[in-house]
């Protein structure tokens, strides 16, 4: 690996802070992290991260709160260059991981233009990490052997309707009513099992279950809200909160019977199916 | 999250311990790889990580070579649960993630099966980090949306064959031949880009770069094995090694020139593209 310990122009790093818990980071990252002069940190990512950091490093916030002035992405690059030309030991901290869906290709690309050295370390995506904070592999042995992921802005036409293949959407709660019948109409069962997670890794996490059919109804009604991760196939039925037991006939918890019913995997034998919850919570 | 300091039976951590390189695992991950009695280990992930542990710490090596007596699914599944119930803290320490076509799940159930706590911690999956550690981004705006991860055992005529998606193969050396005529079948360009990265991350690190026509015939005459992540998509001419200007007329280097034509993407103006190379290496 490269190192950030003698620059003369830059290098910059580029790291993902994976989902959001501060001990999802790489180890790399953190030690990276440690070494900065200048940290360029989005809105999502690891936030107690920075907190930690010493006080004269110089933490520029460019997150992009929606609605909000935040920097655009021609301001990030333009700070990536003007520090590391500075002679700074620059990291630019980023959610999840920095080549998913993050545009962290496009600033190295940008760094590059300038000669300058840039270390990418890798990061957990959310699109894998959060889903398996609420009890979902995206894969699993007779219910997925791979997965999809792909953002709720693009046509999902394009995605694989085969059983036994995990869709997960990023960014797809605004786009969900028409991401749900773009599917159905491209031949997915109204019946498919949908997990959609917000704030997931964090204390704030909150899960809905549902059927692709309902999803949007239900979103709605729960007011769900950015930032979420959707995952769409028969692994959804492995959540933590997924019912194992015949439902009620009237809805008796926060998730409508209506839009939950009984698992197709059978329920095994559990001693201790109650002390998953406290996983990842 | 759950933590392994009071075991009465117990629990067992599912640790993925990323793509190979020691420093690209989690600190939770290695903060409980660091309180463990008994570590399971697979043959993949960072070894060197093993090699840190305290004298008394058991490791027990149940990893799958290819050819060789390795421990059966059945008896991992028994290990975890009878060191468990003896009171021991257990680690699984898996490759990537837990999660990701790595039966990670299906020995979560089988502890829960048991009564046995489980902590899923996820891990850097190899079919991300590994192109990554190439030059490799699954996403670029302009060239990849999203991606689809499956493995060679798998059928691919259900993959999506929209320009702007990445498709990435794992455990697909032995499957290349058929992968690539059933994609080419299916509607993919004989044109488009194909990287092969073997032992990515590690300092073995090799990579073969062709098109979709051609890359059997060099994956054969290159001698390529497993492990090797497979990436099929437009990205792969970011790659550090993608030729960036016309190729010779006769191949000066280790890619034939006649599977590397020259890249679709525009030569930025390079002060320092050879820098590029230490990354990673």
């Amino acid at each position: 690996m490269t190192s950030l310990t003698s620059p003369t122009i830059g290098p910059v790093a580029l790291i993902g802070g994976g989902p959001g818990d501060d001990a999802l980071v790489t180890v790399r990252g953190r030690e990276l992290l440690g070494l900065a002069d200048v940290v360029i940190a989005d809105r999502l990512g690891p936030r107690g991260l920075l907190e930690e950091l010493a006080p004269d490093v110089e933490i520029i916030d460019v997150g992009k709160a929606p609605g909000n002035h935040a920097a655009t992405q021609d301001e990030i690059n333009a700070l990536l260059v003007t520090h590391a030309l500075a002679g700074r030991r620059v990291v630019r901290f980023k959610g999840g991981d920095p080549y998913i869906l993050g545009r962290g290709s496009e600033e190295r690309e940008h760094c590059r233009r300038f000669g300058i050295e840039t270390e990418v370390v890798p990061g957990i995506t959310s699109a894998i990490a959060v889903p398996a904070a609420a009890g979902i592999p995206l894969t699993h042995r007779g219910l997925s052997r791979g997965f999809t992921v792909i953002s709720g802005h693009e046509d999902l036409d394009v995605v694989p309707r085969a059983s036994g293949h995990t869709l997960v959407i990023l960014m797809g709660v605004k786009t969900l009513r028409r991401s749900a019948t773009q599917l159905m109409v491209h031949g997915f069962d109204a019946e498919t099992p949908v997990g959609i997670i917000e704030s997931g890794c964090t204390p704030d996490q909150r899960v809905t279950l549902g059927r692709l059919g309902g999803i949007a109804d239900l979103a709605v009604q729960r007011r769900v809200q950015n930032p979420a991760v959707i995952v769409v196939g028969d692994v959804v039925t492995l959540a933590h909160d997924w019912p194992q037991f015949p439902a009620p006939t009237s809805p008796a918890s926060e998730t409508p019977a209506s839009t939950v019913p009984t698992s197709k995997i059978p329920a095994p034998a559990l001693a201790g199916a109650s002390l998953e919850r406290s996983h990842h919570d």
